[in-house]
């Protein structure tokens, strides 16, 4: 199996940034401006772009320290049977996000440009927690012309 | 074993893009302002961050297509033993850059970090590309405060 993962460190608390992880609120600021269903462990997120999207079931949560995601549903495709570990570690001003979206079958063209867009996901988290303003899909930075 | 690897589309050529990762000019451009020693196959390219840095033995070059280098020398420790793979593919307007840094022997926090790393120079690369103006260290994007 292959693997995407990140890591950055945020000038922000855990509690903070466990927030923008595990709310429809939080998570709009930078990922998509569209998400619905994010509650507690057994939830479905829903993260649309565009009216498509993929969902994601909340399968474990450790306040200020994990979330974990397990891919629910067929879009896309090449998602099917992957998670979505985060998990959250406080070192002096910073909290260090180690992300990774684990599972994937192929080391495809895909999943690279999915790791393009997951590490620029995670600036526009930095951006939010430390400034207050985030680039949410529709003002994502775009990887390529496609 | 482990690797990182991104996709990116830019709005060049392959030539342009060919000689922004084969010279020491062009990858002064987007990875870090100091760079020296590219040239054909066998050469050794020294990055140079602050004084350190790493060393890359390039070991195959495709005009236009296929960049290929072994890490070489003991800085850092943890890529002894990796390589960096780039493969250029024009579609139309835009020319697709797929970079792998792999044969990493474990999927640590500082492999994390690298992969934030290339991806922020990936965006580099695609800014001085299209633009002009890249973020070479030392301007380069932060994604820690370390």
């Amino acid at each position: 199996m292959n693997e995407i993962t990140h890591r950055i460190g945020i000038k922000s608390s855990p509690e903070k940034i466990y927030e923008l992880l595990t709310t429809d609120d939080g998570l709009s600021q930078w990922w998509t401006n569209d998400v619905s269903g994010a509650a507690d462990v057994g939830s479905i997120i829903k993260f649309r772009f565009n009216g498509g999207g993929p969902d994601f079931k909340v399968t474990e949560l450790i306040p200020n320290k994990l979330v974990h995601w397990k891919h629910s549903g067929n879009v896309p495709e090449a998602w099917m049977g992957t998670e979505i570990l985060i998990k959250l570690n406080n070192e002096g001003e910073q909290t260090f996000v180690r992300f990774t979206h684990l599972n994937w079958k192929e080391p495809t063209d895909f999943m690279a440009h999915c790791s393009m867009k997951w590490a620029v996901f995670m600036l526009s988290l930095k951006d939010f927690a430390e400034t207050g303003k985030g680039k949410p899909f529709p003002d994502d930075i775009q990887i390529d012309h496609s």
